[in-house]
């Protein structure tokens, strides 16, 4: 067991969760938006406020034509040659071994360590959460078209809380599309006001869970009654754009993906940034803590943002 | 083998499918719309050219809500008292014995006996076929929110064809929604003008392909260069509307459906009507012909249509 596993004592857990004896429904204790508003605020309040309200917020064309071909191609080039990186960040198709999702997305390649650091993805997120910021995880999803698979409703707070030790609701996920998503090829799907609830899952965390969850997730999901539940109150709605357009969303706002038998392809670029001051501590729900490259611990420092064109 | 499936040497087959060395497009050799219009037709003439255009058209608010209510309550009543009911018609869940599905509907009950030969969805489906009609099958779908599974593009006249002995297209399928059906809970999606184009399957059919077809279907489905191929082409529209929509599709009308993880079951009601004319030979690519809940033989008379409410 490494040291960041160690729990000490008195660390205080303010959302419990992997019990064996049943699920609960818990309120939120933290903001989510934690900035007040400013004049020069990277957000017009209209985009705060909805982002407070429903959990999410859709950027679109904020990148050029260029831009998102860069982007594309970059993406097509770590796909086309993996045997240049880690071996660990990838998964793959067990028949033809095609790249389906690589981790460390911004360690292993410079054009999307550039688009991490971009003012007009990352500044928005920062006046957000009102702290410096970590990228906390990154990775590059491609699903094919015509056999894509489902992804199932889960809040990623839970899991991040659970298995890596995120302490607090103080992180966003950032997905970038880098193919066109409409209703039909299997959209990021949301409920919105669901990131004001947390749902304390029952079932008690297998050890190297991640091994089988990244592939269907079993324990850390919410119950039938629970998701109808939920569905009934908040309704759902789903984020579809053209390529380039950017999906911000808390981290405990419940999400899923149907699957996709239209032959087009869906593929994304996803960072998710941490607070810095939320920094991983010892897992809260299971016994070891996650590979680094699902959670990074102990991070250097702040991410620098930067302007300008990527290319 | 039955006498309905000793093939006459000088049957003529204009689809030929299911042959080994491969897939081919073969141009339609029917009329989609079989009429001419008319004054006084039951479809306004924009209604024919959609139909004609794209292979389906949808058909709103044709049913009062009385009637609709009634629909809903007879589809609860059979599903949850099965036991009435031909178990050979049935196809339920392994686990729970849930049903799913009810074939021979208009066979086991008055109420969506009566709905097949209502003249609001018979009509108009006489009209386009322009023949008197019959009920060459018919089912009462159901599918469960969260795990509704996928449903594979495929040609219904493909199978009706190779497996029935269906000479020609001249069939259409009603589907009456019994629930809410939007872009998000897996609705039908079609590729409109894919009617035109005959998809000749590769592979020989398997004995009793049925009994594993209906589950997933691995005979008789184009491969993934013609789907990509047909949805550059065609596009992909996707027929949702509140319960009581009724959508029209011809029967050679590339269609499928996602899966659906949201927790909104879906449920219709499906009638395929064939050409009088257009009776069942021997098949055409198998060696006997499916069962009578699947494709029925020998149809006593036409249909005849009923006007007035549905109770």
């Amino acid at each position: 067991m490494s040291s960041a596993a160690i729990k000490p004592i008195e660390q205080e857990d303010h959302y419990v969760t992997r019990l064996t004896d049943g699920e609960s429904w818990v309120e939120r204790k933290d903001p989510v938006v934690w900035s007040e508003w400013r004049p020069g605020a990277p957000l017009a309040t209209d985009q705060v406020e909805k982002f407070q309200r429903d959990g999410f917020l859709i950027l679109e064309k904020i990148f050029l034509p260029g831009e998102i071909d860069a982007l594309v191609e970059e993406s097509a080039r770590l796909r086309s040659d993996s045997t240049k990186l880690s071996q660990e960040s990838l998964v793959t198709e067990p028949d033809t071994n095609d790249v389906r999702t690589i981790f460390d997305l911004d360690l292993q390649s410079e054009v999307f360590s550039r688009l991490a650091e971009d003012v007009r993805i990352a500044e928005p997120v920062r006046f957000l959460l009102d702290d410096e910021i970590y990228v906390h995880q990154s990775r590059l999803n491609y699903k094919p078209g015509l056999t894509g698979k489902e992804f199932y409703w889960h809040s990623d707070f839970e899991t991040w809380h659970a298995e890596d030790g995120m302490p607090r609701m103080r992180a966003i996920s950032a997905s970038v599309l880098l193919t066109d998503n409409d209703a039909l090829n299997g959209p990021l799907m949301l409920m919105p006001g669901s990131q004001n609830t947390f749902v304390s899952c029952a079932g008690k965390t297998p050890e190297d869970n991640h091994k089988s969850s990244l592939k269907k997730q079993e324990v850390g999901v919410p119950s039938a009654e629970t998701l109808s539940k939920m569905a009934q109150k908040h309704g759902i709605e789903y984020a579809a754009g053209k390529k380039g357009t950017v999906i911000l969303f808390d981290c405990n706002t419940m999400h899923g993906s149907n699957g996709n038998i239209t032959p087009f392809p869906r593929s994304n670029a996803f960072f998710v940034y941490n607070a810095w001051s939320n920094q991983l501590e010892a897992p809260f729900g299971a016994e070891k803590p996650r590979p680094n490259f699902l959670a990074r611990r102990q991070p250097k420092q702040p991410l620098t943002l930067r302007e300008g064109h990527i290319e």
